[in-house]
């Protein structure tokens, strides 16, 4: 992407002197700017270049460095490669063909910038995708129609109530979702909606341009823009931090370095804030915990999240309180079993409970990994050594002790809840439970929403890299049909999230059945694209202490968990009102777990994932 | 599939003794007989077994050939796997899955007969295809809704009007359109539309049910079919020849034998007339004769179309005739040259043609493959030594002779029209002509129409013995993105061909551009499925002069070229009333030409095919 904070100036007028050109822009505080390499027009006639034999400029004018770090070309948007007749779409695919060529010749790893104002654009994309450029391509895109407040008919069609959203998708969809396509989104004096908004920040742009009409005179005399203008470039800025911005003025406006100023100031008074930044829309595997030993590093970064072990450390005392009264706090002690204790956090919280309250409690730490076991012996050697603290070097199910646990503590909840085995090892842990122990956390939901982002879409389809977006690796494993966990900004959710499956423990059911079946509905509120379903969880750990990344209760500074991610292999077109139903089990066989889904409305797809073949976590 | 002409008999009653029902059901003429394999009833509000031990009748009573050669396992269908209520849908999940495993443990390479009336089947579809069985799934379906003449409500859902089609749509939608999926249809009193019949000549038909109370008393006394019925059923063997049979009534029937005693005589009285069966549905790849040479094998079998070689001698015949006039006969001699000779056919159609006509002409054979030339050296040495031929060992666009043609004969027509390279060739070869001269053939255009055919689709999908349908070869080539060649018998036919490209020769354009672009629309008159669309040509040789595949009129007797095949990567559900709005390209390369296609209604598709990376055809 163009770097961060890059202001690009976009002279609609060719400048005659690009050398001269560039001095002046970076003189005026910009970065780079947006050029038309061609200097001819052509005639879509008949064919002829008008004026001239050159087609472009010499490449000579600049050397290569200055090029790529200086100039954005401009495609030039007088042709119509969808025109009905066959001359002018001829003449238009051969100029284009010539431009995007010139422009990847000269400009190692281009951008190129082309406008985009209509829906008919199927042959126009089939052009400029056979290029296979090296660089990026951005999509001039008006976020709001500019002949929507204006009646009359605009010459051949009737534009004005199209969602210039819609050009954008159409394009994209012809070009498969080719990630090489982005947005240079030109904001307007009209704020669209807030759902509209949101649907932009779902979409890969690559530069917010800023026409220069927008600015209005500051006390200062200074040009600004409006506070909710403002308001929206940074909510672009806090969503796709890499996001680039091009002033749309004319390169003799005399304004034109306070513009730049102006912005690179905004910028700089309003960082981004998310403390996650750089994990934005970072495909990452789901952890498999129970199956594999989770290492060191894992350890320590789960280990340092603020809150998570407070709220165990509170749930833990209040069960203490409500366990032991006051008048038995000499005579009685809370029997605490950690299941799956690791390097030991949960040991520290429940310590610390037993001061804080005052109760007597005896733990046993619980744990698989040999080489956490190894950690919680020296811990317990230097730092516990006058703790009643048992360690058992088992996994949970094997465990068979004399004395039966008050509570059973365990931190097993995956990013879906229970994605992680928690059941399975909870269920095969509560026989160590009195029948009136407890267990923390007692109960755990998971919830999806469906969700449009095509930044994750194709990081899930180039993974390994394969040769084209449509490649599969050549085992039976479906890339498109495994679960995710993704910290996901550049995503637009289409519906709020719904509940999904439950588990309670200890589960005293005669016979327990983990394997769970539901059907879930949405309804879409604007024209979108489904790629998937993101997948959240919320754990009681006792009564009212919950730790929840659903994103309308989201746990305050808990970032141990990312939402989950379940793609579809193709998306899905989505109008205003649509339905959207999905299908989602849990299934269980001997020796794995795993997740299937698939969508009933608007359009029936195949069940994803059936029988683990892509995706299963293993027992 | 089910043994040809075989005829099952499918009492809807549980034989108890099942040895007995075998023996009988033989000596009635019956090959298999649909049989419940299971025992005891299950009650699914508790899961519980109703009376008796045994879940299911012994394996032991027949031994495995028995089993396999006389048995279709007929799956109870009183559970439900959709059921709301959580209890029944877990217990119908658990005996259908036994039903299932029992019926693969008992019969080697089952057929499974499950029964489908409703559309709320995803949860079934699932259980149905996790078990992976390896034989086949006939899912049985009425033709006619059996509650279409009756208007009250039928239990829980009207299902008074809802298509069958549509059940069958879903359930093997859901499943991926796996190909172990095929249907079990039943006939009614009412005989559907013609469309509707169609339609299902489209789909997989493993075997067509015949219920005893369509039988009707004949002059003999004994029971026959309408003579609807009957031209209903032999449409049905004529378009899928390996449909089997099943009779449905009671094994006590005293007709028992004389149902089938009919049907095998209504089937050998009227044998398939296809001389082309035994190729019906099996893929081809295109042949690329220009790239590569032809063997042997493939012109023998070109040289035996009887029509192809007919229909050439007379358009040469007319050429002659109209070039040279009666009083002309003696003096003028008519140059012919035959570019792309092979092994010499069209010599003999010219020689034949100036015997006929009486016109003198002197023959150019012009060859590029050697191997070819080699047999057209033979023949002239053998057979026409007396004759004015010149064999010149080139390829045509390198021919330079002092003389030129007056006609310019070729046979480099593809299944698509232009898709061997015709133009590319005839072009270059036009400076052999005089001004004044022609070309046999003077003009090609191809047609395309949008199909369902899944039998097509899982052949793309299987290719190559990938483990998955949804796999794809590790290189980047699409199986899906290819054209093929293809005798579509098990097609349905979703609307009428349009045009698409043409080409005339010789072109005397300035500039001669083959490449193409055309948007084509279609209309759907039903509800079905898009899985690609299939292509075809005519070729005016001389006047009205015509070859044509075009299935509307169709050259007859001439089969020398199967329609093309097209898919599309993801079938597209179609409602009556919608537009298909299909976009093709031809696009010319410096060594290659290639197709390109989309769709833009009812969605919008990815180009397939872009720049031609997974089929093109080479210079």
């Amino acid at each position: 992407m163009v770097q961060r904070n890059a202001i690009c100036l976009y002279s609609e007028e060719t400048t005659s002197d690009l050398r001269a050109g560039i001095q002046k822009m970076r003189q005026n505080g910009y970065d780079k700017m947006v050029s038309s390499l061609v200097v001819s027009k052509m005639d879509y006639m008949t064919g002829l270049y008008k004026g001239g034999n050159s087609f472009s400029r010499s490449d000579l004018i600049l050397d290569s460095k200055e090029w790529s770090e200086s100039i954005i070309a401009k495609i030039n948007d007088e042709f119509d490669c969808d025109s009905k007749n066959d001359e002018i779409r001829k003449n238009s695919e051969k100029i284009l063909t010539r431009e995007l060529s010139f422009a990847d010749h000269v400009i190692p790893y281009v951008f190129t910038l082309l406008k985009v104002t209509s829906l008919e654009t199927t042959n126009l994309v089939r052009v400029v995708m056979s290029k296979n450029l090296i660089g990026q391509i951005l999509i001039e895109i008006p976020m709001v129609n500019p002949h929507k407040l204006v009646n009359d008919l605009c010459e051949e069609r009737d534009t004005g109530h199209e969602d210039p959203w819609c050009w954008w998708n159409t394009f994209r969809a012809v070009a498969d979702f080719n990630c090489k396509l982005s947005i240079a989104l030109e904001l307007s004096t009209e704020i669209p909606s807030k759902l509209e908004i949101s649907r932009w920040l779902g979409e890969p742009i690559g530069s917010l341009i800023i026409p220069s009409h927008l600015f209005v005179r500051g006390s200062d005399n200074k040009p600004m823009l409006s506070r909710p203008h403002e308001l929206l470039i940074l909510s672009f800025k806090e969503t796709i931090n890499e996001v680039a911005f091009m002033v749309k003025c004319n390169i003799e406006d005399m304004n034109l370095g306070l513009y730049s100023n102006y912005l690179r100031h905004l910028l700089e008074k309003n960082p981004v804030t998310d403390i996650m930044y750089g994990s934005d829309d970072v495909l990452q595997d789901p952890l498999q915990p129970l199956y594999d030993n989770l290492d060191t590093n894992t350890y320590e970064i789960f280990e340092t999240d603020p809150v998570k072990y407070m709220y165990y450390q509170n749930a833990i005392e209040r069960a203490l309180i409500d366990m032991i009264p006051t008048k038995d706090i000499q005579t009685e002690t809370a029997i605490i079993m950690i299941v799956g204790a690791g390097r030991g956090p949960l040991i520290r919280s429940s310590l610390n409970a037993s001061v804080k309250t005052g109760r007597k409690i005896k733990l046993y730490a619980i744990e698989k990994n040999p080489h956490a076991i190894n950690t919680l012996h020296a811990l317990v050697d230097e730092l516990w050594s006058d703790k009643d603290i048992e360690i058992i070097a088992k996994d949970m199910r094997n465990f068979h002790p004399v004395q039966k646990a008050d509570i059973l503590v365990s931190e097993l909840i995956g990013s879906f809840g229970d994605n992680e085995l928690s059941p399975e090892c909870l269920d095969g842990a509560q026989k160590l439970l009195k029948p009136s122990g407890i267990s923390i956390p007692s109960k755990y939901t998971s919830y999806i929403n469906p969700v449009m982002s095509f930044k994750i879409h194709n990081l899930i389809r180039l993974r390994s890299h394969m040769l084209s977006p449509r490649d599969r690796i050549s085992t039976s494993q479906n890339r498109l049909e495994q679960m995710y966990v993704v910290y996901m900004k550049n995503v637009f959710h289409i519906a709020n999230p719904e509940t999904l499956f439950e588990f309670s423990h200890p589960n005293r059911s005669d016979h327990i059945d983990n394997s769970r079946f539901k059907t879930v509905s949405f309804e879409t509120d604007i024209d979108c694209v489904l790629t998937g379903f993101a997948g959240y969880f919320d754990a009681v750990l006792y009564k009212d202490i919950v730790l929840s990344i659903h994103p309308l209760s989201h746990t305050r500074g808990l970032w141990s968990w990312f939402p989950a991610y379940f793609p579809i292999s193709e998306p899905i077109q989505l109008k205003k009102g649509d339905s959207i139903v999905t299908n989602f089990w849990r299934c269980t066989g001997q020796h794995k777990v795993w997740y299937e889904w698939s969508i009933s409305k608007p359009i029936i797809t195949y069940i994803h994932n059936q029988m683990g073949t892509h995706y299963a976590i293993h027992l």
